[in-house]
């Protein structure tokens, strides 16, 4: 705080701030993830709650003014975060920024309009704050080699999903053409809902074919599906895989040849034998 | 263009066309690749709509006339591909020369027959004009990778196929048997419906066991289908493992014997020794 | 019999009638093989159609013609077969003895007893003859892995269906005790099947949680099925990998050190360096 | 026996006991263990069959008899344990000590209270018994692999139960705005129930989409699952691959620096390259 800008404190204070609300590596700052943690989580089982008839009919008044609680901290807490960073505007235009004004706004916006039916669902995207909290925590490396191992397979899911909508498609005018509109498949898009239902073994069974060759159709879209669902699950374990697989490797570089990427466990260079 | 016929242009015109039309490595056949993916969408969206009946009678007129833009676009299309291969019967009776003319008779064949609604499931087959262009597309590669797993355990999934449906034929004769037709399983392919939807978990609902004897069997098959589940997906997990991981291995071919296929980090050739 | 025996021809038209009946290696045996393929599967079929009340009071006469066709084609191959092995009793007492009794019985004693339709339903056990036929094709070097795979996982799916049991157990009696009969619940067996059908991800939905704790348990106890499922398509996924890996190395021994499992392409053996 | 306590013998007996009761590595404590299983298995079964009224009202008085003689094996076998260990209080508020006592309570309690309703749920948790049983057989180390593998990826299967919860709320408060009171949408904790049973692909079909929007969305849900129902699959195959690879380890140590684990081919020592 010495070096550089001696006569101005706000800095510092920002500074600490920042550290504070937007960090996760000192004790402070770790106290205020967990806080905002259990005040976040708080005050969605509110908005849950809330939406429960009977218990809006009994505990209503104690849930607005718990809301009204929530409302205040939180505005308070984006405050603090507009001025503890260097470029308030370019915070509250970032996803996070916007997630935090969203998770204030609804309750304002109930005081001017009456509309609180959809300002309630507007509130519970405050579970997205959550992401914000544990994206600052310290397991944050088990989050990464599951993104690692999404992002790896993203363009092989892509095929897979190309290929999925167009069998989705197709079979949702087949069945539209086989079973037709006096057995629930009213539409294309109909057909679509179920086909999708239908492959992803979901089955809830409110449109279900009737027809003797829409059974049959809808039986070989099962077993097919039945293999399609392999191909996901291989992607994603292959991608893990070769994520976890350099886990166990140190950052050490060999001394001797200065190749890096040894085990753990290895007490001389593989390569060259130099003692590690 | 220059040494093959000098007097005769067409043929050069025709390469061009064909590489446009038929290629991916030029700008142009890129762009006409990207122009006949929206057309293909934008058409197989257009009866999608079509078949929602409040869609179709607000819209039926602007729908059938975005339908003949698409049904034109596709003639020249199909015209043009006509002229520009080489042997254009060869073409026409191929598997994608089919689906191209499918995409285009229906249109033209409403004109002769009223019967509408079965030639529109056949315009959605359009979908599959959708691999055509996806087959030229860059990207190839990942859906090569997903082929060659699939390919490589062909003969597994034949052999598991197999005891699956020996199983489905079995237990739709036992669940026939046991429940009979008061409980919905009124004749044998029913029984096998149902052990398809039971086995797959996709579960409709449609036709239950509502006997204890049923209900027994009805678990133990659902408890096997669980351990079943596990074989495609063990088997394309594996294959999928086989084709990726022939992914680190260098293209460099080997300056003493010529042989390709080196680990990324070899130094010496596998094969013969001679330094890489 | 004693040198081959040149005064008894039957032991040479048996060892024939064994090869072509029981082996697959000789052009007569394939032969043999596909033909008795087709008629198990034709047969099967003609008693799965007659299961169709519209079929059977259609083509109910013809059916039955067919059904002792090829019940009279059975029953000589079953004796037959009886006829070339060297121990009758020892293969009418086997399995696949039974079986081929099996797939002959039921139209005999359907001429004694008029309860033609519960011995439908044994007469489709003539399915099973598939497998008989299929032991003996060439494919069952698939097979073989795969029976590899599940029975070396055999015991860790022991102890994870003893874990799946006893939840279900559990489960059941906690379901018919919060939910009670009169939300269909009615026993401890009833509540079992629910939690079967749900943990498998089946869900028919014929018995749903109705009360709020009921709907709570349930959730609990699908996302619990969720990770669950993972461990047996994990333990097939591991065992797969592990036969497959076996598969490229070849069964030559080393002339230098005499060992085996050398990779298929390798020249020189790994551990000694002599030339294979 | 001899040297600890010449005159008091009841440290032998007890030690005998223990070693019966809770060990399994004599014949006595094998024969012990497979009769408590057998006597637990039996009780369960008899709750189990108690709770079907059919039953309970023709054998009732049968199956309480039966009842009250397991509780009084039960009982002398809680008594052996509270005698044979050092420290009973120890024991009696140990996890298996009070499973213990819950498996004999139920009975003696409805001699006083008759709600032998809530009781029979209470008795059916006899069934963990089963754990304890098994804890002391000898496949205990398949069992010991699974665990590894899932407490190894409990905290990636912690990351992604996040995840998936906070997916589960958003998209239950989606639905119950989308789809409202009228179409089974009553609160927010029920549009949760439906998320969940949608995402794991469930789907009883008690509560389904009815609206187009509505429908649109749980089609999204249902194809973003399928891709999710891969993680957690991948995740245990990797573990369970790592887990069982260090399985054709040797438990040979080297004779130079006595460090355990070599590869069943090694010739030399990997640490200190003393041949083994």
């Amino acid at each position: 705080m010495a070096f550089p800008s001696e006569q101005s404190p706000p800095p510092g204070i920002r500074a600490r701030l920042h550290e504070i609300i937007f960090e996760a590596d000192t004790p402070a700052g770790r106290a205020f993830d967990v806080g905002l943690l259990v005040a976040i989580l708080l005050s969605v089982l509110a908005v849950i709650l809330e939406s429960v008839r009977s218990i809006r009919v009994e505990h209503g008044q104690t849930i607005r003014w718990v809301e009204w609680c929530f409302t205040g901290l939180f505005t308070v807490e984006y405050g603090l975060r507009l001025f503890s960073v260097r470029r308030p505007l370019l915070y509250a235009r970032s996803f996070f920024g916007l997630v935090d004004l969203l998770a204030i706004l609804p309750s304002y916006l109930s005081l001017v309009m009456p509309g609180a039916h959809s300002l309630l669902v507007v509130r519970v995207l405050r579970m997205l704050r959550v992401f914000r909290v544990l994206k600052l925590a310290s397991f944050l490396g088990e989050a990464e080699v599951l993104l690692t191992a999404l992002r790896a397979s993203r363009q092989k899911i892509t095929v897979f999903l190309g290929a999925v909508l167009s069998t989705v498609v197709v079979m949702g005018a087949v069945m539209y053409f086989v079973e037709g509109e006096q057995h629930g498949f009213d539409s294309i898009p109909r057909g679509m809902y179920w086909a999708i239902v239908t492959m992803t073994t979901v089955g809830f069974g409110d449109i279900t074919p009737k027809t003797v060759p829409g059974q049959f159709i809808a039986s070989v879209l099962m077993v097919m599906g039945y293999g399609v669902l392999a191909v996901p699950t291989g992607i994603v374990s292959v991608e893990l895989a070769a994520a976890t697989r350099h886990g166990p490797v140190t950052t050490q570089a060999c001394p001797g040849c200065g190749v890096q990427g040894h085990d753990a466990d290895a007490a001389h260079c593989k390569y060259c034998g130099t003692r590690l």
